[in-house]
């Protein structure tokens, strides 16, 4: 039988991905601030916590998912770390900044566990049917002892090393890398509506050609739907993960203009109240400039 | 037989299309400024002749793909317009201004002919078997005329109706987009060796996945290699279409901050003496401004 695994953040991808560790047999140990969330996995058997310490087992693994860096550090406690212990294994999944889980990893080691990063690429239907790509970065033998857990969860992991913040940097630049897609979409889309060619026309033009794949196929579909109300990525975490990415770049002094554009597209996008809005609706940014209705 | 075809410019992309159409078994009657670069289509049957109009028939098919709007001026003038005369169809294949191709269009409908734009997208390699991707708007009979012809040089046509200006546009804007891929690509690469990430696990790891089209692994692969010397899109004919590309936005009312970021890229490589460099050496830009060597 698998060794039990303790869950914490029932969230948007955090359920289905325990959902998926449930049907592959691991018995759960599960926390999220909301406990309803909760419902269906507790219905197939998981044991629901009232604390995140609780969900560890000693010397067991924990994986966390949760929106951002302060909710992390919120569960990620010492009483979590001393639930672990000598040989406890953290599987940090959040898109965090790499200093936090560099900052964790040494508050761990206090009390003999382990972090390894393990960032996921892909939407929640991904996380459902095992088809997130995954990143992992962290010391060597933990990661071989949560590579069975995350195969699991994953089409693909791709390993960056022992610096346990690599894959967060990766992550970080690999969400820079699609929206900036969905920004470069929406400009081309706005040149070409103005000159008075359907961005329809031009991005399945495109999208069955030069760039056929997975970010330009998925986002063109709802720059031409002009639909962004179904939230697979919400657009705040967007606007979180490009203020990591930003504050990381700076930190490590690598200027990148691209990067800043988005931080301004998507701070504009809140302030016009698309708060609610998938990620996706940063298109919007080009339209309203040019004078377009999408 | 097939109906001879009359064409201009034998360059990077010229003489392998012509090539091509040759191997297709099209009689071609070639002008090329330079007329050495003919030897090739001459010793397999070509005529080449002195002067640009002398390319065309009566009521027959002419191809110009030439370096710019200037160049393009340059041979498609009144005595070529007359050459080809009633019936005559100018395919204007180069990547040149929507407003060039209109003005074209109207100088040679005086004589009886007209204009097809039909930009194409992919490097010499793909000219030269059959593999670009081909724009075309215009008149509707004279582009069903000319579709055979462009059947052979393309592995598709994709059509933008009957406004001759707008499959340039469209080619710019996919100019746009694959170079703003590169830029995305560079600045993603800088984020992650500032980090101590080789640029190389980060791009092979996202072209693998949510980046796997040719675009993202062509130029992937020459930012990884900094290859920038073998010249498939020569740089300063990059700038030329960024320029173009502005043009078409401004006179439109298309604000486009990515765009405005490459047009300055490219102007600083061509004032560092990128000149001769493929237009992937765009990617230098972001590493010369974080300090790294590439």
């Amino acid at each position: 039988m698998p060794e039990p695994i303790g869950f914490i953040g029932l969230g948007h991808m955090g359920l289905p991905m325990a959902q998926r560790l449930q049907s592959a047999g691991f018995p759960l140990r599960v926390y999220n601030r909301s406990p309803e969330k909760a419902k269906p996995l507790v219905e197939k058997g998981a044991t629901l916590v009232k604390s995140p310490p609780e969900v560890a087992t000693a010397g067991g693994i924990v994986i966390t998912m949760l929106a951002d860096d302060k909710a992390l550090e919120g569960v990620a406690t010492d009483e979590l770390a001393k639930a672990l212990g000598p040989g406890g294994v953290h599987a940090s999944m959040s898109t965090v900044s790499p200093a936090t889980n560099a900052k964790l990893a040494e508050q761990f080691a206090r009390h003999g566990a382990a972090v390894v990063a393990a960032p996921v690429f892909g939407r929640p239907e991904a996380a459902g049917t095992g088809k997130l790509w995954i990143c992992t970065s962290g010391p060597q033998s933990p990661k071989q002892r949560v590579k069975p857990v995350l195969d699991v969860l994953g089409q693909g992991v791709f390993d960056f090393g022992e610096n346990v913040g690599s894959a967060n940097v990766v992550k970080l630049a690999g969400n820079f890398m699609l929206t900036a897609a969905v920004e470069t979409m929406a400009e081309a889309s706005v040149l070409a509506e103005k000159n008075g060619i359907p961005r329809e026309a031009l991005l399945k033009m495109l999208t069955q050609t030069l760039f056929n794949c997975q970010v330009y196929n998925g986002y063109s579909a709802r720059i031409i739907a002009a639909d962004f109300d179904k939230v697979g990525f919400a657009l705040p975490l967007a606007l979180k993960d490009m203020t990591l990415a930003r504050q990381t770049a700076t930190d490590t002094y690598a200027p990148m203009p691209y990067l800043s554009i988005l931080c301004d597209r998507y701070v504009s996008a809140i302030a016009k109240g698309r708060s609610k809005s998938d990620a996706a609706a940063l298109a919007l940014g080009a339209a309203d400039d040019a004078g377009l209705k999408w």
